[in-house]
């Protein structure tokens, strides 16, 4: 089987394929392009390619059995230009570190260890009891709403509760789901969980219903001690509110993982949005790392390897997106 | 009832209590000893003294009832001087936020979200997947041993079990508890336990067993990743040997919020060491404020009101160290 990976995550993959399958597979890392005539040529070569991105500037894959997309989110994948021909997979896997990351930044915010030790290195005991400092909140008793149920959702969720929280659930089709929250809703109740949470957990997929759904008139109906926390995709929330409500105080505050611009090789010094979220106190930010782990990997290049096994031996294939057309 | 109230939590309590109990209470703030008659006239008065200290240099305390302790230590208080007609209570209620602190630490250590936003709020894009940036490690997966497991070993462990973590648990009397830990042993299993553990919370009292406990010895039985959580008081760790251990990479790091000296009103510039740990990158430090949540004040100053309704009315008093002696 003759597998062609695109992208930053090529070179791990092809250590952890070719560990699994060894001679099983030929795997081939996609050319840069310098000379245009490569990536036709590894297009029409391949039968497999693992790439977050697809789109109709792609040659010809007339081979092309799968397209494995070696992530979740599939807003860089053009479905229509992905040959018919080729069944589309996902993987997910990264619901463990996006809970874990969230539960870091929401107990950054409450409890503030790492703000708290900087001050305390510098020699400053404000704060310490004996001297009858301030007290904190704590997030038992607080509530959590999830936009969006799905894996990252309900990993939030499990651990929410387990932290003695209120979660409100809101998600496209409400069902019964694993752990049951305090309240599921769908889109439409979105109005009555913004008045409601203390944490705004943005986890749903980037899609024409989500762009932008949290925007001015959303965010005026928070709490303003309420935080957003954006592990999902920037534009579900909108870029120009979001910061207005943040520097005004319309909110108290958010965690910030997903963006609106991205750096690229020869541009590492762009800003994550056109507006200085970094200037302002009351956001925490990091660069697209909420899911970004080890396991994550280590479980999704298996899943990937699972997945081309399946091709391979006529086996059903896991997480399809779109079947291969006959 | 005559009800004194010493030391920083005095301004809180007599609020609290005022107006609970209106003019069912006399309350008085301990007198700061300028004129050295007026704690001797307080301490004469006082039928329910609330204090965190208490030792033979205290004035008699001829119609004291109960020593109140506002806080679950009993390391400052000699028992043997507290006036045989009293019973001697405590408090708890700390365990939700030190659970949470503890938390906070870790995450903070394997996520490292508040170390990042530093970094990305500077323009720094490092880590970020797109460009292959190196992966974290998980919670998930790793093991949490808890040295105690009263109500703040058993707070850690729900958590850490809900965080899909492997939680070992050692208490001097071991039995059934709630939640049940992978493992459960006495402190006899304590090499055992050390040998294991991603991460090592001290919540034990501290009494003549435990100081020292966790000296040059254990700290070398430990893996070199490890990280040292103490939220109990800090001589159950020996102040030469974790100081060492951190130093030389013995362990890998520490989340410290309890020490070995303290401030006092006319000396804020002393440092929680004698060992300069503010110097050490793989510490994160804070000035013994895990336990300090606006929750913990309300429920500990409840469960005080609660004691003194108790003696009011000829009811069990609740967390008894010491009865009274007829």
């Amino acid at each position: 089987m003759k597998v062609l990976l695109n992208g930053g995550v090529a070179k791990r993959g092809m250590e952890l394929l070719s560990e699994r399958f060894g001679d099983r597979l030929s795997l081939r890392q996609m050319s840069d392009g310098t000379a245009p005539e490569d990536p036709i040529r590894d297009l029409a070569w391949a039968q497999v390619m693992i790439s977050v991105n697809y789109d109709a500037d792609f040659a010809p894959a007339p081979n092309l059995k799968l397209l494995q997309i070696p992530a979740s989110g599939l807003d860089a994948i053009d479905l229509a230009s992905v040959p018919l021909q080729a069944a589309v997979c996902n993987v997910y896997e990264h619901e463990i570190a996006i809970a874990e990351y969230t539960f870091n930044g929401m107990l950054e915010w409450v409890v503030g260890l790492a703000r708290r030790n900087a001050a305390f290195k510098g020699g400053d005991w404000t704060g310490t009891p004996s001297l009858a400092g301030q007290t904190r909140g704590e997030l038992a008793g607080m509530t959590v709403g999830c936009l969006g149920y799905g894996n990252i959702g309900r990993a939030v969720a499990r651990r929410a509760l387990a932290f003695d929280m209120k979660v409100i659930a809101l998600t496209q089709n409400p069902r019964p789901l694993d752990p049951e929250p305090n309240f599921m809703g769908g889109y439409g109740d979105l109005g009555d969980m913004l008045c409601e949470v203390d944490f705004l957990v943005i986890c749903c997929p980037l899609t024409e219903t989500t762009r932008g759904m949290i925007g001015g008139p959303e965010l005026a109906q928070m709490k303003d001690s309420a935080v957003v926390i954006n592990v999902a995709r920037g534009h579900i929330a909108d870029e120009d509110d979001l910061f207005g409500a943040l520097s005004k105080g319309v909110i108290g505050g958010a965690v910030l993982d997903t963006w609106y611009q991205y750096p690229s090789p020869d541009n590492l010094a762009i800003r994550p949005s056109r507006h200085p979220y970094h200037d302002l106190d009351n956001v925490l930010m990091t660069p697209h790392i909420s899911g970004w782990s080890e396991g994550q990997q280590l479980r999704r290049w298996a899943k990937t390897g699972d997945n081309i096994e399946a091709l391979m031996t006529g086996r059903d294939l896991i997480n399809l997106i779109r079947p291969a057309q006959p």
